[in-house]
């Protein structure tokens, strides 16, 4: 089994600063800490991250035929892109929306998610955690499913 | 560790109808899955469900001393309660809020939640496995904080 | 044919209060004006109130294999309740709205109904004769579709 | 007693096309029907429609002083004439507002009604027996209010 | 002369909990505190709460003939319960809404109340005392007005 | 200097119904009043009405050539007619709108108006006077700017 | 009969500036042009202008007793003023609002009136003239009532 | 192959006014231009007009056995008419929605049309190629479709 | 004790006008009666009015260093003035908001307050009682925090 | 004559998916149907995509000297992309916007463009005949105008 | 060279009271230190202050011919005051708009500003140096433009 | 004192293009006029321009550790980015939002900002010169800060 693991505008910036907000992890020790509960369900995970919104859409076709499906936190984008929404509709792969902070929690403006209603769900406010339960969620339903 | 898992309005029909939408699992089902689940984390669940908002509040209230966490579904309640929202905040337990379906795909008053403001994180769309993930969540916030 | 009558909040205040808006009628003379419409039809009619909108919903919910569908007014909770909408929409039994005044010519937060859409239909503004009228379309729509 | 039914736009083309929305009953297999109704109330009704808004405003304006009350079916023109509304208003008659399909079902712009705040009461989503239910509601109100 | 004293839900919390946004006082000595205030008006009053949407609607019902009139503090009902203000309406009794903290200051959801249009008055913001204020306003009203 | 005087729906009802919103005065007699302060000014007025936006539209076109100016009472059609809205302006006469009663105080419906924007002005809330200042006005500007 | 004519902020500066939006006419001229037409109906008028909003409201409240009716182009403040609106009805002297140029034809915020639903009715758009027809309107309109 | 050519309110106007706005063509040159087009593509195409909204409705009604299918320019209409979008459903054949001026270019209430979203697609902005364009489309569509 | 008694626009003509709206006292029996109400709490009060808006901001500016603390009612300015708000926030005293009528039964522009929100609490509706009670209310709050 | 034609975000997919919202031809087979109807026009077309919104930005402005006008399909950035709208302006070139599937059809955030107010003309709905279309409506354009 | 710095509302009261949202100069030491900036610049300034719309109104009004442009800092009136936007279209002069706090950054009603459409541009969030930043402004823009 | 310049999409087309709006300083002119402003302050700046949003969110980054501070025109991403908001935010570097042309004078959608509520100030209007108040603006603050 192989998921992409898709990471959005500034999110390279992790953990160095406002660990307030994002916590003090950076991505790079996320996809670490990724890769060891992934070994442990025998999972292979690739692990990107773009500023670019056309970046993100390209990354999302790529994904087909090469993953069994992907994890996406699409940060700033999620509550704008109809590209990115466009791209999981045409790629008709499995995805699991993820995001550290609860969006909820915050402005107005990221109470919306574009991407979420094209997902199979999402999974918002759990720090590195909610890569981690993405991880599960996803892998729980490729099981089911047996795609 | 002990966690109370609340249950809102109609979940107690879940399974025996529109499994097209929620799945044929019953609520029982989902019960017994979920003590499994927790069996293998050590944690001891209470499992509830109430059609009337004030029990639920009253639920919340009364966790205080007994429980360490709370996972809910506050279902039909999610967009309309101020009161569960009140009470989650007077509790000062944490909580995890989760969904079977994903509200972001339903209709448009569904995308809006009360009660996640409040809550740790939000987990959407995953069918019965969103009470594990849920789970999984509070449990790995619960062992990181200490509480 | 069975028949359930369900009441909501105040309507047992009905006909000592404030006749000009809703009539002069006691909920129970409309009980027993029904009554006598049903006998006619020969229908059997239970008839019942709750102000609590959790209450309601369970009163739906049980009237699965014990009737054969539902007159609802709802009243106050018309225009707020996604529980009883969840509730008619997962008893699968046929439902027919009624109110007693005209919500059109009252506050404007009165004109959506929340139930409506997963109702057969909707009658409004015939004070006791609105009942009598959703009798007969209840009849008319069980003998049509033979339920 | 005589009753003017009035049909607005499109109605015309019943039953021979999208049955599955409207039933596959003609305009005129329902005037039929409908007078089978009025003559065991012993009424007299005429049955018109019209694709042009003017003339349903003409057709109310001489109502008066020859019919005792209208039973009409707005269609397309619910949702945006004034003009009909003023007509109702100014002519004085007591009128009931009809739909074949339940408007709470369908696009957001048929959930609210330009004529229903000045007519006794509405009646949706029962299919021809709408027309039925409308009678017996004008009938009764007719009597009881010995207009 | 006879006062009911409502508090909705959460309210049985007071004190106990978030001190610095509701103070200190617990709901049983607010109770006290006003008991006393009453005495010296020579008033009797009687203290309730539920976090029951519907319990609050009967308990406003059952009022009538036994009390001169009602000082409620809806809490979080009072930004949605149509049901708590039709309620007050049928019940005719003169009604004092209260809040303890300023909901003016509050989350914009809590700017609007749904049960102060059929109040005598609203009093906000000014803790324990927003009682004692509410029951001078009542008290000076059924002087006044001889009720 | 010829003048077409223009009255939209429900109009010809004016005066024999509703006398406490727009007056007693009948559509009839307020010609014969505006003829007589129009023979005073030197001005030759025809007087037209219809229930039909399309036969509005039809007269507004069909007056190039023939009037100097029209004076509109488009009554219901004033908030919703775009078609009456672009006859006015192809038609290039100058236009004043005119309303009996003053469209400001009655529903917030009629607070907008699509064709006041592509007239002269617009006068509201005089009564039968208000078809003389209408007069009035539109001679004035004749005069003034020698059309 | 006494009439006062009330001018809104920067009046003052009219017909200095800005003719093509305003006309040439000064104020002065244009109180000099209403004096002569009050004087064919035999009214005295008091032309008096102010960039203050509460010396309007000062104006209005003393015109009580002393005035028969007001011309008000309340300018700026038409669209926000709560105070010269309260005042308007506080006076209880009949009131005209006018408007030099078509306040519909500009800014979308200069559409809504907050004084137009307190007056007899509104003229706006026909330059100096406005001015004129207000004072036949305001004049016929004391004259009918015998005020 | 024959289509019926529909033009809706005001565009009988075409050339002779404002054609800065609409192009000097007129309506009948368009119809010779459109004849010509037709020819070459061997369709048979009928041209008519009308400012009545029922009479569109009517003219699209009767349009069913006759033509092959509808270009219509509907004009104001387009932002409005609820009665042509239900005429057009109801008459099941391919609609293709026209404008000469480009909709999105004008007034914001010109942005958003009614008939669209029951046509196969829209044509704005070409001037009388608007027409042209149409054809071809409409023509392109019954051969693919075989209609 | 000393506090400043401020009164907006129009409220100088209270009493004499609208007793049906406002009550039959006059802002000088308010002020006598609110002067008996003070002397029993030892408290000395200044009572002012103005209808200008900046003078209501100069004498609250004025007020810091010789009262205690202000009870406003700012009538129409309390929908709009942010100038106000901002004076109360700049002066740093206790500030009670009051009004005669209810302001949540009466036009939809009077439910919300600019300046609540920065005062210690609103009462609204209990005629010159309110005044009375914003008096308690503000010699409650000076009590007890000893200012 | 050299035309640019320029596709959005994942119209490289096209074909290879959803072929029931989009039709089953790819890009390619849509460029090699475009050469040729370009070809019996005499006109040089470039054909080119880009998922990255700046990229499209940058074409835009490059497309200045080389070409004669631009055909955009700017696909899930039409309605949000200020940048391409800005671009369009800048550059002075003949813009036709096309659609292949109706965007009236669709989820509500598609109903509105950003870029076709700055375009020429808008064509929706025709599916890879909207490419043919554009290049007639933008050939007849440049013909017209002589560019 | 002469500039006139107008100050609206409460800016009397800037550096005594919060000093952490407006920085701790005083307007008076603001005045001190623009003098400095306006002598290196060789211009002559006057700086005013007022807590009263139609004085500031006035102000703007009386600089025409003394002043060659304006500096406002509008204050709480930038938000709603239409009657110093009007002030200042009719003056034509140019002016700068300045605010020392950054109005985004603060409540939602003062993002939008009423008078910075009429000005040459705006300012915002620079403490005392906006005023030395709008003084650069207003410098170079009169000697550009020779005024 | 190092300060990045970053230019937002379409601003390397100024001053070639539509000089009425922007000017017709070319981004180049800009550069060396700001070169000589920051000489004089003895800052050194470095002056980039992109037109893909993801590119200025790295260059944001970058700009951590290398310059003092930034100067950005976002141009048409100003009213939409989440994204460079939150480069922004997480940066950590003081930044002045700045714009050749007065947005709030442009269309609705340009009068909001996404970014300015995480910049120190914004400066909107004055041409070229928006560029040097906006470098003295930032070197102010960073002296004043001593950053």
């Amino acid at each position: 089994m192989k998921i992409l693991v898709l990471n959005g505008p500034n999110l390279n910036l992790l953990g160095t600063r406002e660990p307030d907000k994002y916590g003090s992890d950076t991505l790079n020790s996320i996809e670490k800490f990724l890769y060891r509960e992934a070994k442990n369900l025998n999972v292979e995970i690739a692990f990107e991250q773009s500023n670019i919104e056309g970046e993100l859409v390209t990354k999302i076709q790529q994904a087909k035929g090469v993953y069994d499906g992907i994890i996406i936190n699409p940060a700033a984008y999620t509550h704008t892109s109809i590209a990115i929404r466009d791209a999981i509709l045409a790629v008709e792969l499995p995805v699991v929306e993820i995001h550290i902070s609860n969006i909820h929690k915050r402005e107005e403006f990221r109470h919306i998610s574009m991407t979420a209603p094209v997902c199979i769900g999402q999974i918002t406010g759990f720090g590195k955690n909610s890569y981690k339960l993405g991880l599960i969620a996803l892998y729980d339903y490729l099981i089911q499913y047996n795609v």
